[in-house]
Parts: C-alpha cells; sequence; structure tokens
C-alpha cells in the first residue's frame, strides 16, 4: 500500500482551508504554504484563517505554517496544491529544489494561463513530474458546506489506482467526506474549469431573467457541451452522469455559493466586468477559465456555443442579451 | 403534412392552463372539458382560470367550454389530456364515444393507478387507440413560468414523427416555447414520473438540512438511476443528457416552483405525510408515483435505491434521518 507520507498544502483560499481541514482531521499534522506572514501571524493567534472559511477552526499546533514554498517543499512528501490558476506559475517559479519525486495533488480549478494547459499536464511538461505521482481532486463540494461538514462526496483522480486510493481513503474519507478514485486525471480538471464557465452564464441567464425552465436546459446542453469536449481531448470511457462531472456541474451552477454564478448574474444584470469583478473582491476562475478554453479550442474545435457565448460577453464586449439570445436558437 | 384538426384540453389544472394558453395562442380555438360548472362559469367572467395559473389571461370568445366530455370528445380531433393521473380512469368512464381514431396527447406526468402502466400504454390497452396515435409531452416547463412567457423549451414525442412535427410546429412552438420531437413516448413518460419521485428525494435532503454539495450527488445518481430504469422498461438508444430527461429532472428538482419538492421538504422536516398534504392543497403527483414506480418495479428489479428511500418514507413510515443516511452509503 502506498502512503502518502507527510502531506502540506499550497495557497491560502477557501478551498485550501477546507482540504487543510479535511487533511488535519487525518494526520493531526500538515504543512501549509501562504504567501503573506500577516496572513499566518492573524491564523495563528486566532485558531482559523483570517480571511476565508472563518467558521472552520484549526488547532494551531497541527500545522507548520511558511510563506517560504522551498521549506514546505523540501519537508513535505505529498503536496496539495490549491492557489488560484493565475498565481501558481509565480509561486512555482520560487522553487530551488525539485519536485519530481513529491506527490502532487492538484485541486485548482483553472488552467494555466498562457500555457493553456491544465494543471497535471503543466507540471509533468515543466516540472518533469511523471504521470503516476500527479492526482487530482474534483467533485461537487463548495468548501463552505466542507467547513460545516455537510456531507461531500469528492473523488480522486490519479492514473496510479493505490496512490489515489491512499489518499482517498487515509487523508480525505471521514464521517462528512465520502471518496471515490478515477483514472481520469485531465477529464475531471478540465470539467472542472468548464463547470465555471457554464456558471457563469447560468449567472448572466438569471440576470437576464431568464427563468428556471431555461436554466435546466442551459444545464443539459451545458453536460453535452462538456461530453463533446472531454471526449475530444482524452477520449476515454467515462459516464458524464458521475457526480464529479454532471455533480460538480449543477452544485457550481445552481448553488449561490458560486462566486462564477454571481460573476454571471452581474454581467447579466448589466455590470461591466470590471464592475463585477471589483464589486466581488473575489476572483471567479471562470472569467480566466472562459479565455484559455477558448483558446484551447481555436485549435480542437469543438462545437461549444455556451463557451463561445461567454466569451463573447466577457471578452468581446457584446451584449449579453444578444448573446444569449443567440444561445438559445442554438438549444435543443 | 399531418393536420390536427381541432384541439381540446382535458383537465383544470395549472398544467392544463398553460398548455391552453401556448395552443389558444395558435389556433385561436380550443375545446376545454373541465369537471366543474362552477369554475367554468368563474374562468368565463373573470377570463382567467379561477383557481390556478390566474396571471394566464384569455380570450373567452376562443374557448368552448364543457363540464362534458362526451361532448369535447365527439367535436374535437385532438385531445390534449392533462388530469392528475389518480383522476383520469374516472374521468374517461364518461366516455360514451370512441377515441381510437383520436390523436391523444398526454401531458399527465404520472402512472394511472392500480393498472400500474403509463398513460399512452393505458389508452392503447384499454382505449385501442393504435401507437401512432398516441403522443405525449414532456420537457422542463413550470406551467408558472410558461404563464409569464419565460421561455422553455417542449419536447413532443410520437411514434409517427410528422404527427409529432406537426403537433409541435403548428399547436406549441412559439416566441416562448421551443420544440423538439422525439420517438420514444413511453421513456418521456416514465422520466417525468420518476423526476417527481427524485423532486421529492431532494425535498426531504433539504428539508433534513443536507447542502447544495449533496443535492448535486443526489441528482446525479438520480439520473443514473432514471437511466436504468428507461432501459430496462424500454430499451432504446437514448441520451439522457436530453433536456427532455435530464433538464426536466433538473427543473423539478432544483426549483422552488415544483410542489414535488415542496411535499418533500415538509416531510424532511418532519411533517408526515397527511399533514403535509393538507397543507399544501394541491396533490403532488409525485406522492402516488412513488407507491406506482415501486409496484412496477417489484416485478423489473430494477437497482433504484432512491425510490426505494422515498418509498419507505412516504409508505412504510420510516424515518427520513435513517432512510437518508442508508442511501448515501449507497451513493458513490
Amino acid at each position: 500500500m502506498f502512503n502518502c507520507g507527510k502531506i502540506a498544502i499550497i495557497g491560502g483560499g477557501s478551498w485550501a482551508t477546507a482540504i487543510a481541514k479535511i487533511v488535519v482531521g487525518h494526520t493531526h499534522h500538515i504543512g501549509w504554504y501562504m504567501r503573506r506572514d500577516d496572513r499566518i501571524e492573524d491564523f495563528k493567534r486566532l485558531g482559523h484563517n483570517p480571511a476565508y472559511l472563518m467558521s472552520a477552526r484549526f488547532n494551531v499546533d497541527e500545522i507548520f505554517f511558511s510563506s517560504d514554498i522551498n521549506k514546505i517543499v523540501q519537508n513535505y512528501d505529498t503536496l496539495v496544491f490549491v492557489t488560484p490558476s493565475p498565481y501558481l506559475k509565480n509561486h512555482l517559479k520560487k522553487l530551488k529544489t525539485r519536485i519530481s519525486d513529491k506527490f502532487i495533488i492538484t485541486a485548482i480549478k483553472g488552467i494555466v494561463p498562457d500555457e493553456n494547459l491544465v494543471c497535471s499536464e503543466y507540471f509533468h511538461q515543466v516540472y518533469d513530474v511523471p504521470y503516476e505521482n500527479l492526482a487530482c481532486i474534483g467533485g461537487p463540494s463548495h468548501a463552505e458546506e466542507v467547513a460545516l461538514e455537510r456531507l461531500s462526496y469528492l473523488t480522486v483522480g490519479c492514473s496510479d489506482t493505490d496512490k489515489a486510493r491512499a489518499f482517498a481513503n487515509d487523508c480525505l474519507a471521514s464521517e462528512y467526506i465520502k471518496t471515490k478514485t478515477s483514472s481520469d486525471v485531465i477529464g475531471i480538471e478540465y470539467s472542472s474549469v468548464l463547470k465555471n464557465v457554464y456558471a457563469i452564464a447560468a449567472g448572466i441567464c438569471g440576470g437576464l431573467k431568464y427563468g428556471d425552465n431555461f436554466q435546466a436546459v442551459l444545464m443539459s446542453n451545458a453536460v453535452q457541451e462538456m461530453h463533446r469536449f472531454l471526449t475530444a481531448v482524452h477520449p476515454i470511457d467515462r459516464s458524464m452522469y458521475d457526480s464529479v462531472y454532471l455533480g460538480d456541474l449543477l452544485v457550481t451552477g445552481y448553488s449561490n455559493f458560486s462566486r462564477n454564478r454571481t460573476f454571471g448574474t452581474m454581467i447579466g444584470k448589466g455590470y461591466s466586468v470590471k464592475s463585477a469583478q471589483i464589486e466581488m473582491e473575489m476572483i471567479a476562475e471562470g472569467f480566466f477559465g472562459t479565455k484559455c478554453m477558448k483558446e484551447i479550442n481555436r485549435h480542437m474545435h469543438v462545437n461549444m456555443p455556451i463557451l463561445d457565448a461567454v466569451y463573447n460577453i466577457l471578452y468581446e464586449r457584446i451584449s449579453p442579451q444578444i448573446e444569449i439570445k443567440l444561445l438559445t436558437d442554438s438549444f435543443r
């Protein structure tokens, strides 16, 4: 049986905090890289993340914090990356040690900008991490509900089933977390990017006063569009009904916790992209994801009308009314 | 090209009223059977259904009302049945004329009790209506949103594609209704029954304080369960991602307009079945659907843990806490 060894979390946002809470409940020790020293100090003083998911309480004696990513990487075996995707490259640039022998788990729901690679591909191509050392965490799971210990289901993807199972069983599964494993790392990563794009679409349509009947059609078409893309990019036999694909799409598309959906709602109501971003104070991953996916699909040529519509609204300043009207004509 | 001829609506509830509004917008004349004369009188006086969907206004000069089903059946070519399924048999018992040469469209989302048949099978077996004269209407469509003219997508199922297309194009399609056709009458009928069962399940889980993460897993498992049943009962090549299956499930499972979901929520919060029914004043179709589907599946032996759980809660008085806890263990 594979042993995950010492586990560290890289990143200080709400999903990072939720995963830290789950993991430390098992291991009673984690390393935790956060960029800002002041945040670390506040965390230690308060016993919770000062900025995100404040209801999740920690025993800080169980955590080795550092704002030096090298200190963390040197001392830990399994590294769970949970930074916003736009910042991943900057964090990794500071590395002075190899990471190719580490077990790298990405819980980042985004594409590495400019490279236009999902994170596992980026670690593989740029940092020589072999595929069997690369895993991802997916599934329908708002961090806020994990903090409240509401029952959630997570899927660990890894080409090495033993490693997926080791992390799922030994570090995640609990009273309120049920786990499964998958070998479809790339499919899970792409679907977790696309669902954010579709959640923005759902928000835009809601903001434009389209109703529940239409939202259901939008989600049905979204899962079909996701299926077409995944089949093109990584043609394996997968069931889109699995909760890691469909469930993750639904929780993001339908939930009020979703930043991406909220961002879309503001756009649909007439906010500019800039003012919606300022108002929200948090990054809506799907904003970047939309651009990356559009660029990736320039070479793939998959029929993706929802992605195209969101891209045109966010980046080409085409009116949401017009784009969504065109989209409704493409649906069946 | 098939011509639907003169069209009549059988039934006076909210979905009947929504369909009447859509159809009369095309044909400028419909027949309309309602059981109660006082309702008909009030309708004529007020220009809207006095009891349901009151925001939908009608020109009553375009409607021939009757509380005598035979008067309607004799004078109309296409009969759209939209009664609650428990009452269908009683309405039909009053028939003194054959209906086997009529174009029968069922928009009933339920099973004929005791017989345990979907409506199209019942019309075929008991009233000798040939399959090519039997159609159904499905799709994600709360009547309330149709009344508000919010964009909705309907699917007309009929083994005779010409007839499906004729009704879809000539009687339904409009500015706010998009249509498609299908040959999967039985699949659409069963899925429209099952989605009510799953909406009750969603409500129960919400009432028990399970969160959005879990609801997404529930819906993902529901579409899988639906797929297993449809494959067993009518094994044709169908895509469950189509809005008539998945979309209809989602709109009912996620929407606050859904009576079935509301009924489930009350059960989850601890109301008895009886008191939830009294409180709601409307029939939750899924309550009957649960029993019928359970009986049908006694012979089919499909693995349907969600149906079983809802049945046990509603009919065997097993505590929702216990049943749903067991259900969560069966999910992946």
